[in-house]
């Protein structure tokens, strides 16, 4: 099989709610980036905030082990800064090997959940 | 990193609920155009509306900082005129430098919440 | 501004729920193709339906004016034959334009709303 | 008509919940992949899952018809083995012939459902 994937990915739209709406991890409000590594070689991310009125942070690196994916919650970053809360932000995210990138979102601030999932865009 | 992103990006469906919904702007239903600019250079945009049965509307003209994301309610477009409401629509977003757009709406109708969000496409 | 859009789209996923489950329009369940009509001639398109275990049905022929969109609700088809309900079936959308296409469900079944948003599957 | 779709999708974010959260199936947690082969020969597929800390599994041979659409249910895959439950996976589908592949998940342990849908990633 070829490589699957491409090497920059970006997500315009991401925003994690301030309040803990749930005890429960799994059913908790939070984003993620569920990163596919279809290759036969580990890939070592990079992923940069953008915001709407401060500077960029970042970067974070995350690795991603050959033929695994990975499930990565904005809410758990921490190094070198963790994400702040209640305000929008988009993620760039590059890698040394083709990756596929996945973003989703549940919302359990209503109290019943929503969700939403988008692949991100690469340059094609 | 190279330029990310693309000038053209088109919204099929878009359509704004008339009512009051909620107080709680973070929870009343609305749309939004989260707009990431990647770049090193401020963008300036251009938006068109387009309807089923009446002539286009615009433009609006956001602009979009460098090494930002500009999260845009078309709920709160005012120049040259408010968006209408209860009326489906469609999106045509023309930039000067690369971006991505991405389309999310907040449905809170129900009275519970359901969320959407798509990739505006772009001719790749 | 170039052409925006192509002349196939693909959407691999329907279905309509059989049971009449709201008196609101806006609210009933229902499945939708949000055509975007960019250019400056009137498009002619041709939708064809395809199933697991049967013929396909069509061609529905709809068409979009300039400068338009339109909010085409599969529920609604007549002609050639009304869409199968509670029977899952793909699209597949040919126009003489280029075009865009989202396609778009409510599911009110819950009783409380659940949508989902995608843009169709063009060949890029 | 040229062949609509491509030979390798990508999935990067999967997961069945474990607990029997519905005796309707219609509505019923679970995750499918609806394949659209709009072209004039069978198609044979391989699926393999992949997951953060193990070994991938598969691969799952489903094949889809000529002019069918096939909506295949994750929970329901058992050769050579079950998708393991409360567990993330990612899919990584091949085909013979060109497909379209949509990603679709119900979530309905809110108890309220929730829905969400993707476009696979090809490699466009």
């Amino acid at each position: 099989m070829p490589p699957v994937g491409a090497r920059i990915w970006a997500i315009p739209e991401g925003c994690i709610p301030g309040g803990i709406v749930s005890s429960d991890r799994a059913l908790a409000s939070h984003e993620a980036a569920c990163i596919l590594n279809a290759g036969a070689r580990d890939a070592q991310g990079t992923i940069a905030l953008l915001f709407e009125d401060r500077e960029p942070i970042g970067p974070y690196r995350p690795t991603g082990g050959a033929h695994r994916t990975r499930h990565l919650r904005f809410n758990d970053l921490a190094d070198p800064t963790p994400v702040p809360r209640d305000i929008g932000y988009a993620s760039l995210i590059e890698s040394s090997e083709p990756i596929v990138v996945q973003h989703s979102r549940l919302d359990s601030r209503d109290p019943h959940i929503a969700r939403l999932s988008i692949i991100a865009w690469t340059q094609g």
